[in-house]
């Protein structure tokens, strides 16, 4: 073990803040460590927006779904999902924009732009951990997709994808038990539904013993609850409609 | 500045290896790294296919694209999208199967278990690489998704998604210079056009001279132009069909 495995394994996300600004030093170091992340291709497909101002993230915070640390935290870094710079790159070489849109409008190019955008950001999250700071990654801006975009001024085929919030920590913050590595990782091939079914008992044991000990016995969930709970609630419906309409049809 | 930071930022992809196997204390490392990083919601959604099998590392390389370094490093890592997994837990839980399905084919939900699997994959792989290892990703393997699915015997709502080469690195490798930090950060919202395309432009001539230092002059591209290109030639334009084919529709 080193160093750097052990700060990626206590990784917790962090929802309260001090009101110390993130300094310039700080934040180019996070910035150029996303850059530096793998990207498909080299497409470079994302873009990150930085918002400091405190009514934009009041603004944001409440899109999100009321999450308080949106508004709260020193920085938010928005990661979007960016296809138009592509477009510039066609625009600069003379190349006609019709000829660009098969592979524009693919479900393919999303993808890596999710999985570009996904793997800077964790980059940046990586960083800031190692300069002392917390973060925690804001799903919710996907709930009201076109006020984020309107607000962040996104131009078409750029979409934000998820907040991190960041900031010096203003309270400790506990790590969550995870799947056993044998339940997410297997050898040669895909593992039988049995083998799996085992795991996720014993994970859902690991799990509630978590919570009964946290809260004095007052909750006790199992994993599978939880998940079964949120999938009998399907949220972001709208989410395709949304690319759709932003000239991501997802073809 | 930090170790950390530091080793971020001098990742390069590796594409040549030594013989030395990636050890058993190493492979929990990482795969106890890629657990530990954010997952929207907890639903952990992706699992790993460790490959180590020359044969099936030789079939694997052919099917993405004749990648000579997928058949010769000592252990290929496979990230998967798994939305299997919270069917087992409905099961578990005795909700029926078609009160999950709409959760399970939204394109929410295949965005959120596409990020899900990116931050897993970029904790392992700052996980190998701070241990000495080398890493490559492998976005060849959604060519030929099917094959490459029955190869590994994911199951339904199971996706390979991109691989990863693991091993110790068997010669240097030299970083390629990215976007300027200001091309891929804005302040408060997204830039203007002008802006971006002047960054562009400065990254197109910084580009060109880096090609050119490196092969004294018998290469000069563009960035725009590389991008160009590869606008031209759209690939895996099958990947939606697929999704759809395992039970992945994105509605």
């Amino acid at each position: 073990m080193n160093e750097t495995i052990e700060q990626l394994r206590k990784h917790c996300s962090i929802r309260a803040y001090t009101d110390q600004p993130v300094s310039e030093e700080q934040l180019r170091a996070i910035v150029t460590s996303a850059q530096a992340a793998s990207t498909s291709s080299f497409v470079q497909a994302y873009s990150i927006i930085g918002v400091r101002d405190r009514a934009r993230k009041a603004r944001l915070a409440e899109l999100a779904g009321g999450q308080k640390h949106v508004e709260q935290c020193p920085l938010l870094l928005v990661f979007c999902l960016d296809l138009h710079r592509l477009e510039l790159c066609a625009r600069l070489e003379g190349f006609e924009p019709e000829r660009t849109e098969t592979a524009l409008e693919s479900t393919e190019q999303y993808t890596v732009g999710v999985v570009d955008a996904a793997l800077a950001a964790q980059n940046a999250a990586i960083a800031a951990e190692s300069l002392g700071l917390g973060i925690c990654y804001i799903g919710g801006l996907r709930n009201r997709p076109k006020d984020v975009a309107e607000l962040l001024k996104t131009p078409e085929r750029v979409v934000p994808l998820f907040g991190m919030t960041v900031g010096r920590p203003a309270e400790p913050a506990a790590t969550k038990p995870r799947l056993a590595p044998e339940a997410v990782y297997s050898e040669e091939f895909y593992p039988a539904d049995e083998e799996a079914l085992t795991r996720l008992t014993e994970y859902n044991g690991m799990l509630s013993a978590y919570y009964r000990e946290r809260t004095g016995g007052g909750r006790a969930d199992r994993w599978s609850e939880q998940m079964t709970l949120r999938l009998s609630r399907p949220s972001r419906l709208d989410w395709r409609t949304y690319l759709t309409n932003r000239g991501l049809p997802l073809k």
